[in-house]
């Protein structure tokens, strides 16, 4: 029975690296006796230009009905003028709320071939691999009010709401829990309590949780302005981390950009389990859509090429799959080759197609 | 005609390094004609032990009628389950709230002496010399509705909301392009506009604002994630960044930790101008109340010691007295000597006392 993949590249960079993964799926499916079924829809900008909206509904409920979703990027400073709803990145946040997509897993992991890229020092940031589990359908992306408000005098006023609800970080917590007991055991909760009370009630419910259901696990707080500081001075003190939207946001681009290979990280984005034992996950790149670069064929593929691995692995059961781009990754990067944001002295600089090519060699 | 001080050392490490200002504070008395009036109170914890409440209103009225404020860390984890109203924290907040301190200044300054006390390499932080001006009197840590409430179901939700006015925006945007103007004339505006309607208002007005008063200061604008990214990746790459409290917060002490010198960093928070010209203005270290290195005579007073130059240069009109400092602790930076914070070998350690006394003999 054919696996229902909804393929979403978005904007910027989004298709460009989005067409090596094709070749990979193309091989796998002739090779490996991968069957999918396969949507492709227009998101952001793209979707904008074409259907005037971000994302249409039906994209919304093609996502939901799928076993997972591939996603690129999405963003575009031309549309940055048009309002509010307008904007490209809509897309994402609204799949994320409509198919609950509450828990986005976020590895800084160091490749050990890429760490002269890093600009902290290798003593530093040797055999960095943490996990940033950001909470993804509350905080301020979502709580009301919200708006620009004009007052009795002309001027205005600003507003967003933060709101964290018992059970929102109870889920986020679990999700964390689970994974340290598969790593290093050791979780870092993430807030500022000290200011905000959505996170005293986000440390309390974590703290309980972890005193209930994963008494084992090693469980420490901190405060988000400390851990800007520890993540670069020093940043292998980390297992998993568990914060909520906005300082998750702001510390796993961070943490990814430590690694100093921005363009390598996959990231995975999952809902609650649904009553079929399944759940609901969409993967992406950790990168955004790089107007800049976009359309010159330079991009690095092998973000979104290693979140399609990890669809496999997590979505679809097939590791083995997964094991097999992983490794083919591994050895194109030992053999020397290197998109323009991972160069180093002495190694090859190759474009999008090349590198997409040569794992598919591997 | 004598300056009135207001001397704040709060808790943690707060008093021990701020005895080493005292030397210099009576040494200036004796040999420079330094006139001050000083008083001294508890804030933070030291002020909850004995007053039952982190800052008391007397001492608020004392602040405001002071030429400065110097003040020292405040949190002590002893207090942390005590109540949202009797942290520690309370006590800044409270001051920079009620002397409308809304612009704070945050240095970010590579000491070349320091260089290998960074995580980052030498090539990426080397001549590092940033300005984050930070709002520190609006955004979510003040926006009202706030607070945890209980649901009917016995669950509980925590609520903060972040607003921010025209008003309050340009403001603190005028004191980061006219700080430009005396550096490198280039300002980073930083939110989070594709997310958050309070970030598109914040870019607005920016804007707005550039091209009426400031249009010979060269604006660029970044989202808060990719400006954490880009601190780590480039940190030249910024002259001033301005922006709101929360992700001011994250982000200057991000910047300041880049430059490998935390205990190093002071800061200015500068309320606006008064009838008299005159401006109310606490100056404070970057750093905390390091509650885990307290009372063992270790910590670094530098940050206190050049903060208290700070104040003599931008409150007192004293310029000469605070290059004295500036230079002496430069020498002493030269001469070898390190407090644990920023050794490196081939350096002699020392604690707070003897950096002290050396800045003193400098
Ligand atoms: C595109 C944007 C809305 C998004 C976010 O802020 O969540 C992005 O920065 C991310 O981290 O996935
Ligand atoms: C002590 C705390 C309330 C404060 C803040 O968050 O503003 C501190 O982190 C700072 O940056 O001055």
């Amino acid at each position: 029975d054919a696996h229902k993949l909804l393929v979403l590249a978005g904007d910027g960079i989004g298709p460009e690296v989005m067409r090596e993964v094709a070749r990979i799926v193309h091989w796998m499916s002739a090779h490996r006796g991968l069957k999918l079924e396969i949507t492709e829809e227009l998101v952001g900008a793209a979707s904008l230009a074409v259907h005037g909206v971000p994302i249409r509904d039906e994209v919304v409920e093609l996502a939901r009905q799928s076993d997972a979703v591939l996603f690129g990027s999405v963003g575009d400073p031309a549309w940055s003028h048009v309002g509010f709803d307008k904007r490209p990145e809509v897309a994402i946040l609204k799949l994320r709320k409509e198919l609950e997509l509450f828990a986005n897993l976020r590895p800084a992991k160091l490749f050990d071939a890429l760490i002269d890229a890093s600009a902290l020092k290798p003593e530093v940031v040797r055999g960095l691999d943490l996990m940033i589990v950001r909470e993804t359908v509350g905080g301020i992306y979502f709580g009301e009010p919200r708006g620009v408000e004009t007052l009795p005098d002309g001027s205005r006023r600003g507003i967003n709401t933060e709101v964290y609800t018992t059970s929102e970080i109870e889920r986020v917590a679990r999700v964390a829990f689970d994974l340290a007991r598969k790593r290093d055991n050791r979780v870092c909760s993430v807030e500022k309590c000290n200011v905000m009370e959505s996170g005293l009630l986000w440390k309390e419910v974590v703290t309980d949780i972890h005193k209930r259901e994963y008494p084992d696990v090693q469980l420490s707080h901190m405060l988000a302005d400390n851990c800007a500081m520890q993540l670069v001075r020093d940043p292998n003190q980390f297992d998993v981390i568990v914060t909520g939207n906005l300082f998750g946001d702001i510390l796993s681009d961070l943490a990814s950009m430590l690694t100093g290979s921005l363009g390598m990280l996959p990231s995975a984005t999952l809902g609650p389990v649904r009553a079929d034992g399944k759940r609901n996950a969409l993967y992406e790149p950790i990168h955004g859509s790089a107007p800049d670069i976009a359309g010159k064929g330079i991009a690095n593929p092998l973000a979104q090429i290693l979140s399609f691995a990890m669809l496999l692995r997590y979505s679809l059961n097939r590791g083995e799959d997964a094991d097999l781009i992983e490794t083919a990754v591994s050895n194109v990067l030992a053999s020397g080759l290197r998109t323009g944001d991972i160069m180093s002295p002495g190694m090859a600089r190759v474009g999008t197609e090349m590198m997409g090519q040569a794992v598919l060699r591997e």
